[in-house]
């Protein structure tokens, strides 16, 4: 069994974002690794019946607040961008034409879209903005976003969010620890105590 | 502003069952009452668009697997009913019968239903068994029953529920304190933070 946790994310979810910016440090407290895998949460709203957490009639509204008090809690200042949510293909596309060469790259450029988006309010689905923020961690961000065109990543995209589903994926965040899966970024306390007793 | 926490709950929620048996305690440590509100958490899947959760397609599975793992967490036995979800229309409607004269019956009634139906695996629905446990608090449950089919009972639980809804509440459990909305029973832990605190 691996012993790496399975960080499934969708880069057009809040709550995602506030899980990325924890989920490698609890990892670490227990020698652990995180592998990051971005999907696309749209096909899971066919399988769920569901729609986008804050277009939901009542629970949007909720939500909304419950997002913003999580974040005041574990002390990240978030701001939403202004047209939400938007199709995040350009950001997990790029995420995956860098991973298998440059698994900390790719990282490194997934905090900075997260970031970008969350953080600053900005349109993290750019073409010119990803690009950006790959030069400024080394990566030629112009040929990047051609290899997003690939059929190859647009497939590898694809395929990896078809993995999350038949995994039980159908939100962001989702954790699977040793088999163990955590739903919500208001799992990740638990993830903390799974790792360090083994479970309950 | 009133100083009672609101606590929304659903008789056939097994997370309403989990909050149950921790809401008051919580309350208590700040000196705050609970005001129990059942209501019917059918009508607000026409709104939200949901269905009962753990018939939901991916999420179902992962609910199922959660329900068990946080009632261990927070060291309760859980048995869940052979035929599950059952439209909990008697139990709300005993409870509304006997609460305006008797709040306190009414609350131990309430938590009667839920043991018998989450922590016995029971069909808390059924007229004898709220009838029976009616009677071992001392209510006369034969009398209580027959109340649960007036009109002025019944229209009683159509306007808690819409009130709930106006408030909005979409699902169960779900706690107001002071104006703060919590839904569902990972907050508690929050609850009594801000309860605590005064809010962050």
């Amino acid at each position: 069994m691996s012993t790496e946790l399975d960080f499934y994310f969708e880069f057009y979810s809040p709550y995602g974002y506030l899980a990325s910016l924890r989920i490698d440090e609890i990892a670490e407290k227990y020698g652990r690794q995180v592998n990051w895998r971005p999907f696309m949460l749209g096909p899971t709203f066919a399988i769920t019946g569901h729609q986008p957490l804050l277009g939901t009639p009542l629970m949007g509204e909720y939500s909304e607040r419950d997002l913003y008090r999580s974040a005041r809690l574990q002390g990240t200042e978030l701001k939403m961008p202004e047209e939400f949510p938007k199709v995040s293909l350009n950001c997990a596309r790029a995420f995956y034409a860098l991973v298998d060469d440059k698994p900390n790259q790719a990282k490194s450029l997934a905090k900075a879209i997260y970031h970008a988006t969350f953080g600053l309010g900005q349109d993290g689905t750019q073409t010119e903005l990803i690009a950006r923020l790959a030069d400024e961690i080394g990566i030629d961000g112009a040929d990047l976003m051609q290899q997003t065109q690939s059929q190859e990543v647009k497939d590898r995209l694809k395929s990896e969010t078809q993995a999350a589903i038949e995994r039980g994926v159908f939100g962001s965040p989702y954790v699977i620890v040793d088999n163990e899966p955590f739903w919500g970024n208001d799992r990740l306390d638990q993830i903390d105590r799974w790792l360090e007793t083994g479970g309950w």
